[in-house]
């Protein structure tokens, strides 16, 4: 479980603590300090009240480039050509270009890129900050970062005890699962996804959440609805056909992620199968195409995650304390592809 | 229309050459001749032959970093997180890691954006070459550009006589529109987008194709039928709600993009009308989603455009003629969402 930021007692007020109490995003809370367009008036006034009464203080020198240094911030991308990975990095990339820095992409996308970037590392130091994006790093890695010298920040996970902006990942699949109990389902299949191409120390909320969802509904986990396979749709429609091929299919399908949920949702189709009337699939992400084809998800902020990690590099370049961490909430979008099982309607 | 490379006749041979005569994409002759893995040993002897034949060399400087400079690139993107724009940069950042150069991100999505960064250039001036992706710059910008002194290669469009990798729209439109009128289909809407953030000077490849496919058939062109909205799904869908309105609806729709087809497809599944029974649709792009959602669609490489124009920025560093420019294929990709109208069925 990773670690929720809370009161403001023992340490300075970040921004974190600013967009709670005003009940915003960590992201507009930023930009009505920011002074930026495409704030509500009462929104921009509530931040700055609130900001006023926390002593909260915007550093002078978060918005531009700390002196006697490079002004160029790396971002480690595993996958830009996923949405995920590519909102990401366009929330960072605008967020540094606000504060004076420029943006280096460092792909490390398969294990080969991975093991020459992390051999040739020393030649990277030409940058004053590493931002790793969802790209989880093993301790002789993060060592190798450390050994830098530079500010390290993860955005989409953690690193160490660097600063971060991620979401919970069992919270997300909690509201996933949670929503698929609560309208019947008890024959529930997960369609969880691993990167070949990365090590197997990736959080594994999602997967927790799914195992004690069922335990706390008293449903039974039968390893044959529990399908883990690569990441892609490709792959979420080979294991929906699994799945329909078992002599008790199941009536509800929880997906790692929309695009594989948008795969088993292309099996059940031609299938034909009815969704929601006979299988309902929830993904997570909230990826603009899941508002297209009408799926359920739990939505992330992705592009904020990005924005938010920018703006702590920014105040660490500047000397400031960016705080231990943000974790931005998530939340349930009910759309048309979950129902009540059949039986229940 | 875009020129397409042809023959090597008064000039060095290039890459292009070489994979036109191979008959593989130069994407895959680039990785045969650069030893990479994932090429059949088959092909990899033939673009060998070929380039052996054509005494092609690879420059020895293409693939590392030219003395004396600062072995950077920027690229110019305007909506990372659209897949084509990010599958295009990360194609160019994997092919510029591969020859030792550095990518720095230059987001240039909106118009204050734009102008920000065009005012600001000459600060811009510690890299080796810009690429512009996917992002038309006008005359005055062009030459803000040049003026830098640096090597500006163009991917996904054309800049001046810069080198640039790019797919001919007119041609993946009339792929598009010609599927439609080969079914049957004589009442064809097209949704058209615009980005308001980007100057009119686009190429309208993509409504020449449709205007001079329906003119070739002899079918009228209905200005009701000529939609033009801004990009994206929910303007694609909202299109189309308004041409449902219409006396005489349209039985297929060709969308600018997948993702506005998509918007199209949502709008008719709500409104209870099958495809490709009653409506059938075609995007342009062949984004991963369309698989997902068995539409039909124009491929167009993209990560491949990305991959050519890292290889054109190394090969001008290096020293070398990285030729004019090249033009990849597009191909038409039957999937579900296209069928003959119902009175020819």
């Amino acid at each position: 479980m990773i670690p929720v930021v809370s009161a403001p007692t023992e340490r300075a007020v970040n921004l974190a603590d600013v967009a709670r109490l005003a009940g915003v995003s960590p992201a507009t809370a930023s930009r009505a300090l920011g002074g930026h367009p495409h704030v509500a008036a009462a929104t921009r006034e509530r931040v700055l009240r609130i900001a006023d009464e926390l002593s909260y203080v915007v550093s002078p020198d978060a918005s531009r480039l700390a002196g006697g240094r490079t002004g160029r911030v790396a971002a480690l991308v595993p996958h830009l050509s996923r949405w995920y990975f590519a909102a990401l990095v366009d929330g960072l990339a605008g967020a540094l270009r606000a504060a004076g820095l420029d943006l280096l992409l460092h792909p490390v996308g398969d294990a080969d890129d991975r093991v020459e970037y992390f051999r040739r590392l020393p030649a990277r130091r030409a940058v004053d900050a590493i931002v790793t994006v969802a790209f989880p790093v093993d301790d002789a890695e993060r060592e190798r970062l450390e050994g830098l010298d530079v500010t390290v920040v993860a955005v989409g996970g953690q690193v160490g005890s660097h600063p971060f902006v991620t979401i919970d990942d069992e919270a997300a699949g909690r509201q996933a699962v949670d929503h698929l109990i609560h309208l019947g389902h008890s024959r529930i299949a997960m369609i969880e996804t691993l990167d070949p191409e990365q090590r197997g120390d990736q959080p594994a909320g999602r997967r927790l959440a799914y195992e004690r969802a069922l335990a706390d509904a008293g449903h039974p986990l039968d390893p044959d609805l529990d399908c883990t396979v690569e990441w892609g749709g490709e792959e979420g429609a080979d294991a929906m056909a699994r799945l329909l091929g078992l002599r008790h299919p199941p009536t509800a399908v929880y997906a790692h992620s929309d695009e594989v949920a948008l795969g088993a949702v292309r099996t059940l189709r031609r299938a034909g199968l009815r969704i929601p009337a006979d299988v309902s699939v929830i993904g997570i992400d909230d990826d603009p195409l899941a508002a297209l084809t009408d799926l359920t998800t739990v939505h992330q902020p992705v592009r904020e995650q990005g924005t938010l990690a920018g703006h702590m590099v920014a105040t660490a370049l500047s000397g400031s304390d960016p705080g231990p961490g943000i974790v931005l909430p998530t939340r349930l979008v009910v759309r048309g592809s979950t129902a009540p099982p059949r039986g229940l309607r």
